[in-house]
């Protein structure tokens, strides 16, 4: 009696997982097996299309530096093989039953977050980066919803993602460079308008590449004068020609004269060891710094609590990409004012070459993966 | 001629010097004569009371826990035989004759700052702290407004200052009790007001010493409601009765729960090794810390910038002392409100056994020097 009872539950079992198997959405993208390895494709699969997911064509995906971070394992264990990618831009293929916000050939896109408890006071306020529960992320992450499997990024062919993680891409966007708006857009539009930066405010950008260079699009676009900060005079005519009154070469220390006490918003994106009261000193009494760049552990910079008491009443305070409804808005707003990055297409089998460039900050200003090129 | 004309120039000058040595100040006090000697008496001048300057005979003097790190090297090479002492009330024994601010046998009071440029745009704005060619600390710093002679703090029976960063101390005051508000009192009444905490919101005090128990009282007069973070629980009574609505001892890890996200201002007075980021989450969203602690250099906290990009959009801030107006303004305040700290007045000779047990924590909450007791 044991026996055959224990065999039933074996066959539903078994029934039941095969079910379940024949669901899950098959996938291929670019992995990599080790922190030291190279790219290679990869083939896997997703959870199947729920009924209040969508699942996504991927069309275009941008190469963040937190995917090197990340696939490299210098901020967490990474799991491997790893397909990275959070800055994703794709064409709706299917939708479950409850969908409502999109509908097949739709544009959409993926930004950081795929999940979160939904039940958290955070997550009530719409600010999921912060949820209690830990936000399930795009990669990398145990998706509590399915399993706790380890989720996959979207430098692939495919996403399944809930329809309220998913953000609706107006059919105006320009998809070849709307991908790094998810997780670059918003992670600098998120601080500018917290801190309320108006027209003719003096304000500073530190840091440009990916994130900095549209931090200056924004701040632009607000009417405030934007001084740019960087290593290089690589990029000196670009911030220039992209609207910026000033570019500081941190590596001329005569450049630096005279910017004490002269900014009432710094956004800082570097991602590299640095001194942040160098910064912070530059603001007015009052002003705030908004730290956004996340350097790899080793490098991550700290501030000394008694310089910071000395230097006053300037303020520092951090930023993490953005919850959903604040995404859709960046969106939104970047679609209508024409604030894209600049972006180099790629196609899949250069994601090494363009990592090492990216490292190497040579990058102008983010890579974009054409999906269409994956094999 | 050339040798009669040597000679003339040499007569003036020792002229000059006698009648300006003629002129100098005697002046006694308690001093350390290295970083591990105990208290002695010492006898130095100060210089001349200028036309605009005021010579204060001073009553008491109290014991902040900077003199400490200050008279031991803690933190600036220190210049000995040292005086400490910037918390100073006494009475105006004689004026300047350029002097409107004061006359003979007026209470007058002494902070941090003695002088600064004058110029700069900080002084412009009554933010001499900051002073760009560096305050004239009340101890232990050159005077550059006379020859560069190190200042003596107010462990002593008399100082002469100008007119202008001496501090009006009304007759109402109590005066065995105002002398710490000038360090104390501004250091903590200067961030909560740049906050603009208000009515209700729920605030919080971490570390209750000297400066704690200065900031609950404005806190809780500005009718918030204040949470005390210390690591003793001999101050628990204290804190309640004082009108704090809680009381954390931070070393009883079970009363930290919950405490996240809660609070809309924070100051950190701790003078000693913690974590600030523990505090910093419990801002709420928007809401800001003062840091206006410091530790010794080598126990300095320093703030991890990727955990604060990762807290979100929480603010922190330092905060130094305050300007001449606003200590004039917080003075006002205070003996206004009758809000003044808990003190121990000792005799001069107690000083060595006050400062071990400032370090120890176990002073509630203020000593002060009574410098009729100098011999």
């Amino acid at each position: 009696m044991k026996r055959t009872f224990s065999l039933v539950i074996l066959f539903v079992a078994v029934l039941f997982t095969s079910a379940f198997a024949q669901n899950r959405v098959p996938s291929k993208g670019m992995a990599k097996s080790a922190p030291d390895g190279h790219f290679h494709s990869y083939e896997f699969t997703r959870h199947a299309v729920g009924d209040n997911d969508i699942l996504i064509d991927i069309l275009y995906a941008g190469i963040c530096h937190s995917d090197i971070h990340m696939v490299n394992g210098d901020w967490a264990e990474a799991s491997y093989p790893f397909v990275p990618g959070h800055e994703i831009a794709g064409r709706v293929t299917k939708v479950g039953k409850n969908v409502t916000k999109f509908k097949v050939g739709d544009y959409a896109g993926i930004g950081c977050i795929i999940n979160s408890c939904g039940e958290c006071s955070y997550c009530k306020k719409g600010l999921e980066q912060y949820c209690e529960k830990g936000m399930v992320g795009t990669y990398n992450t145990p998706d509590y919803f399915h399993n706790n499997e380890i989720t996959q990024g979207g430098y692939a062919n495919n996403y399944v993602v809930s329809e309220k993680f998913a953000l609706k891409i107006p059919k105006t966007a320009d998809m070849k460079r709307v991908a790094p708006l998810l997780c670059a857009g918003v992670t600098t539009y998120s601080p500018i308008h917290f801190s309320k930066v108006k027209k003719n405010d003096s304000v500073a950008v530190a840091g440009y590449g990916g994130l900095g260079h549209l931090a200056v699009q924004y701040l632009v676009k607000l009417g405030a004068k934007v001084t740019v900060f960087d290593i290089t005079e690589d990029k000196r005519q670009d911030a220039l020609k992209m609207g910026a009154v000033k570019y500081v070469n941190v590596r001329n220390e005569n450049e630096l004269n005279g910017l004490k006490d002269n900014f009432t918003f710094i956004i800082s994106t570097i991602p590299a060891k640095y001194d942040p009261l160098m910064y912070v000193n530059m603001l007015k009494m009052g002003g705030e710094m908004a730290i956004v760049g996340m350097p790899a552990l080793e490098n991550t910079p700290t501030i000394n609590t008694t310089m910071l008491a000395m230097s006053g009443h300037r303020k520092v305070y951090g930023s993490l990409i953005g919850g959903i409804k604040e995404t859709q808005e960046m969106l939104d707003y970047s679609i209508k004012n024409n604030i894209y990055p600049l972006v180099e297409i790629i196609p899949a089998t250069e994601i090494d070459n363009a990592y090492r460039n990216v490292i190497d900050g040579k990058v102008k200003f983010r890579y974009v993966i054409d999906m269409s090129t994956l094999k």
